[in-house]
């Protein structure tokens, strides 16, 4: 890639990028667009353009000032204080890279381009003609040219600026969280404790009486009530089949009202099918009559069902409720039975994030699935370009012409047989990309983890070795990790010598990859393109309720388990470069302060959480900033060396003090992340908590029914103590 | 070593032991003998020889009769559960032992000795002419030859013994401890937790009141009370030097009353003279009214002191009572501050085993301890034999005639020289061996472990490691380890293979080694010649006074802290040679059998334990029998390996399953050694708990005013919080 090509690529990027921001100005100015460029500040009940300024006196730029005006507090309140900790992450990030970039490019620059090197020494300069920026490098210093010393004091000075700023933000994420967790709010999860492998109730006690005798033994004075959980799956069935019918009877009632309206002849009573394909086959009903029909017949089955569950499909675990938050605290962090592997107890979930099937597995399947499920992903980390040339060799155009004959016709013009030939290669690898963050999704849901927010903690981190082992490393030593390892195989430790080696070749692609990532990426982010043509596409065409528009634009929530490691990936290359080639560094400063900002608006006014794990992230960002930390100051010893620079091992120091840094981070800061301190939880609250109402957050809506609402449950509950009794 | 001098050595530890034991029936039963052979029943208050048989009647095997009748509950009564979970230990090895040698006996010894080996195959032979047992061991078996499934399923077979009852035994070990912590009796450690890193009291607070106020929010119904910890060096000194003038003072009229009985002129009034330097120098004085003097001056100095000690000297580590053991125990296992390294909450030690000093370390200098402690360990097991040699080189008789000039005559002698010279060295070893558990106890101390229990847990490991690696490897391979390491270092991982080829050769060596152990060893445990005779010497010769004879009969405890090492290197060197040469298992079921019988007599009536930890010890144990069943089949993979077996291979599960077995029991039980359950806490009490005398109990000697015990504490204490919220 020589300069001019680069150039243009940049140049082209930025000309979207302004695009983006002239749509996002256009778009998000209209009223009909609201929903999607304020739907959380809707959701909030506040107004959208909040801020007295009216409507017409805006400016194109006015988010930005509101962004910028933005205090934590802000955030907190708008989306949580996970999405508070991942802008600590962005800013801390970005502090490391604005602290080191005003020392190392007016030192790095002029260092490296008044040197006049031998040009023998190959392997470290760019490929191609690109000659502009290699001047700028550490690639056009001699080697063991005494100029080396200012670029390992660089390594320093970056490592232990990091340091500082990484320290400063875990303490402000430490109280960040004790803040929320110390909040006089009452919030359901604090009075709860998660009872999980409680062993078989002894003969003639129903589940519920062990457990609540149980309990009542140890904490006398505070506990309040158990709630055991119940195999919900048949509830659960009927429970969805009913919401469906209320659904398209509301659909089918607004378009009878809508065709009455509209004056049709005899206002045309909506119809469907009863079949089950596709709604294509069957007899002709009227939807009305047949959806009524149908929720009068399904309520009193799902009320049996509801009292069947209750009673007869009690599992071997409980969500144990406290009138102490302390109590519930202490709870979750104390041995009960002198085994581990019953009654283990910890925090309780938020409601809204408890995974109820995987509530009930036991302790040491739990342990087994964790470990396959490394090993699964591990081979898929090293392994991963396997089933992807499989699955290419088997979707040959003569298989899709076999397994799927109605495609023949299309094969038969040249033109698109060629393409396909060609891609499909490629198409299965994207294919394989994209669907990756969900698969390993899936794979940690798989290992028995307890709640949602701890299943995308667990993808998080696989997606970032995925990442950062196969983009970075792979892109960088070129083809695959597994490649890779073959040729290293003679050699073991030479990874770092390989990588060390073919880093300064591939500057200039990482450099238009990060301006890339953030002019593209964060234009679409802002601009929200897609989601808003999705949205007037649905309302157009499929939407007839307003539940089903307001289905159409509620948005998301950040997107922790898949942006993290992206962040993550810029950050590694950003660091590794910064010394090689100083130039990157500003691209990652726009990269991180662009983030900074557009996401600061899109917290304020798009995104909705979907769950609130108080900062439970940071501990595994903060171990993804130490492990890039590390892969760069290795890198830098690997550099070093091949610059045959004999102070390289002073580097050996600095990567011991990572070690060190991260073990006392570690130890000093961690435990609070996994348990509640009950110092925090001992704060006072603003009023005595409703027990009652913190229970009923946690009952399922399949197994709550709608007619007696509060003594239902209740009754059924009790009737389940009473009929354990007498069985 | 040939057959007859094997014979021989046997015979004499045989004939040895006869001789011990006969010493043992017939001075055990002169009643002046009692307090050394009945210490544990007399302090108990029991007529030693409890049972109903009279005196004369009582055969020479009584004791036996009484050891093998005797109840886990006897022990746990006369010596505690850490006594009680040594017998589990030895019942279990004993079991697996046995379990093994009925099957393993039976099968391999004919196995092995019809098998006719072409004499080629060198190596696996044991040295020398020592063919007579060498026919029944697997060194008789021909390479390749397909007898060796034999030994591979024996090899299987011990393992899975191991396993089950293992297994079997941790569980009844967990019950054990649950029974004891679940007892209904009050103990003092059981209401209390220690809380270290307490941070600076804030302005205007003492640390009383700071503490006190911490836990009153966080536990406002069970807090007790707290007792800060002070600095009581100066204390200490002072009621050291008290305590010391008193013993003397009895001492002194002791003296003066026989002196007066026994008719000598004028009562000769005892003297002493007032010099430091042995009570040498100095004026001569009446040492009765000398230390009156002494008593009248030190005791208000120390009331002094332990005022100022109370109200000046506090430390940021307290103990913290609560009326309520469930609260203890929860508090113990929970995180109180948001960061780790303040308000640090752990379980109390019982009082009479807390390491005062060590209370006070701060929490990332007990890391940094425990990592250098843990380099210096492993380099003395490394490099032991260095320093000895330097000390035995600076130790030539020249030097010593230069340092010490007094030892000049006795040089001279030409005997005497030449034995000094040659034994030298190995007079270094024997000193550095014999002090070897002192050193590791003092270093597990320096690494601020707050109980005397856990040191003792500490250094066990220390030792179970060095005796291993250095005397069971060190023999086997021949040299140290060191040594070996420097044949290893060309080809790793052939430790195992060297192990393996010289294992064989020292078979008999082994065999006379373990014998030697329990004729000896035991022989000598049970007549307790050793402290008898010391004994007898100190009441002749020193002792004046009852609590001075007292003093001298006072018994040790067990000794955890070298026995179960010295036992553990005895499974591990039976388990290593069981299928090599089945032969030795007899021996190693003598050992613990006989270990069984001999130290259940000695709980029962000998020993006292010095601390309880309700069987802590177990998890060691049980980990360090598994380190030597996985060392036992590494072995056996090498040595099935060097018989060219082409089979070994499936030795390979075996160890996983070690290691998946170690795992699960770890997951399984471990927590509950290390923390209380509340479920096990939460039993009733048989009594309300007298919470001032459970304070009281924690605190020491030397801070406790005699005069109005009971108030001076608590005055000393208020003084101290109304000091502080005026200072």
């Amino acid at each position: 890639m020589d300069f001019s090509s680069f150039l243009t690529s940049l140049i082209t990027s930025c000309a979207i990028f302004v695009v983006l921001m002239a749509v996002f100005a256009w778009l998000s100015r209209r009223p009909g667009n609201r929903v999607i460029y304020y739907p959380n500040r809707l959701l909030r009940g506040m107004d959208p353009l909040d801020g007295g300024a009216s409507h017409a006196s805006r400016g194109p730029f006015a988010w930005i000032h509101e962004a910028l005006a933005s205090s934590e507090q802000d955030v907190i309140a708008a989306s949580g204080v996970d999405t508070a900790v991942y802008f600590v992450f962005l800013s801390t990030v970005l502090g490391i890279l604005v602290l080191s970039g005003i020392v190392l490019l007016p030192v790095l620059l002029p260092v490296a381009a008044t040197d006049k090197p031998s040009h023998t020494s190959s392997g470290t300069v760019s490929n191609g003609t690109f000659s502009d920026l290699d001047k700028l490098s550490m690639g056009n210093v001699e080697e063991k040219s005494s100029r080396l010393w200012a670029f390992l004091i660089a390594t320093y000075w970056l490592s232990i600026v990091a340091y500082y700023l990484l320290w400063k933000a875990y303490k402000h994420v430490s109280a960040l969280r004790a803040a929320a967790l110390m909040s006089p709010e009452v919030r359901a999860e604090q009075f709860a404790v998660l009872v999980r492998d409680i062993p078989p109730a002894p003969e003639g006690q129903s589940r519920k009486e062990q457990v609540d005798s149980y309990f009542k033994s140890i904490y006398p004075d505070t506990f309040y009530r158990s709630m055991i959980v119940t195999n919900n799956e048949e509830a659960n069935k009927i429970y969805e089949e009913l919401e469906g019918c209320k659904k398209k009877l509301v659909r089918a009632e607004t378009m009878y009202a809508e065709s009455k309206t509209t004056g049709k002849p005899e206002g045309t009573r909506p119809t469907n099918k009863t079949g089950g394909f596709l709604g294509l086959t069957g007899t002709k009903v009227d939807s009305i009559e047949y959806y009524r029909e149908k929720i009068s017949e399904l309520t009193p089955k799902l009320e049996a069902e509801q009292k069947a569950t209750l009673r007869d499909k009690q599992q071997a675990a409980a969500l144990v409720f406290f009138t102490s938050r302390v109590t519930a605290a202490s709870a979750a962090q104390s041995l009960h039975a002198t085994m581990l592997d019953t009654w283990n107890v910890m925090d309780a979930p938020e409601p809204r994030q408890v995974i109820w099937t995987n509530l009930t597995i036991k302790f040491f399947e739990r342990q087994i699935r964790q470990y396959i499920i490394y090993i699964i992903v591990a081979l898929t980390i090293l392994f991963f370009m396997i089933p992807i040339t499989f699955v290419s060799a088997f979707t040959t155009l003569q298989n899709l012409k076999k397994y799927l004959p109605f495609i023949k016709p299309i094969v038969k013009i040249a033109a698109i047989r060629t393409v396909l030939e060609a891609y499909l290669p490629q198409i299965a690898l994207i294919v394989f990309l994209a669907l990756l963050p969900k698969l390993l999704l899936f794979l940690s849901k798989l290992e028995g983890i307890p709640s949602q927010s701890h299943i995308e903690r667990a993808a998080s981190g696989k997606y970032f070795y995925f990442t950062v082992l196969n983009v970075f490393i792979g892109v960088t030593v070129g083809g695959t990790l597994f490649d890779t390892f073959k040729t290293i195989e003679k050699k073991p430790n030479s990874l770092l010598t390989v990588l060390a080696a073919s880093l300064p070749g591939n500057a200039t692609f990482f450099l238009t990859f990060v301006a890339l990532k953030f002019f593209v990426g964060y234009g679409l982010e802002l601009s929200r393109i897609v989601p808003l043509i999705i949205f007037h596409l649905k309302k157009k065409y499929l939407c007839k309720t307003e539940a089903e528009i307001k289905e159409a634009w509620y948005p998301g929530d950040l997107g922790y388990a898949t942006r993290v490691p992206g962040d993550m990936l810029i950050l590694t290359i950003t660091l590794c470069y910064s010394i090689i080639a100083p130039l990157i560094i500003p691209f990652g400063v726009v990269y991180f302060g662009l983030g900074w900002l557009i996401l600061r608006n899109q917290a304020l006014k798009v995104y909705v959480p979907s769950y609130e794990s108080y900062g439970r992230m940071w501990p595994h960002m903060h171990k993804r900033i130490l492990a890039a930390l590390l892969l760069y100051q290795l890198t830098m010893l690997a550099f070093f060396g091949a610059k045959k620079f004999y102070y390289a091992p002073f580097l050996v120091p600095l990567i011991i003090s990572t070690l060190i840094f991260a073990y006392v981070c570690n130890q000093k800061f961690y435990r609070f992340f996994s348990n509640p301190a009950l110092g925090v939880a001992s704060h006072q609250l603003k009023e005595t908590p409703h027990m009652e109402r913190i229970f009923r957050t946690y009952v399922l809506p399949s197994l709550c029914s709608e007619k007696v609402e509060d003594d239902q449950f209740e009754d059924a509950l009790s009737q389940v103590s009473r009929a354990g009794s007498f069985a």
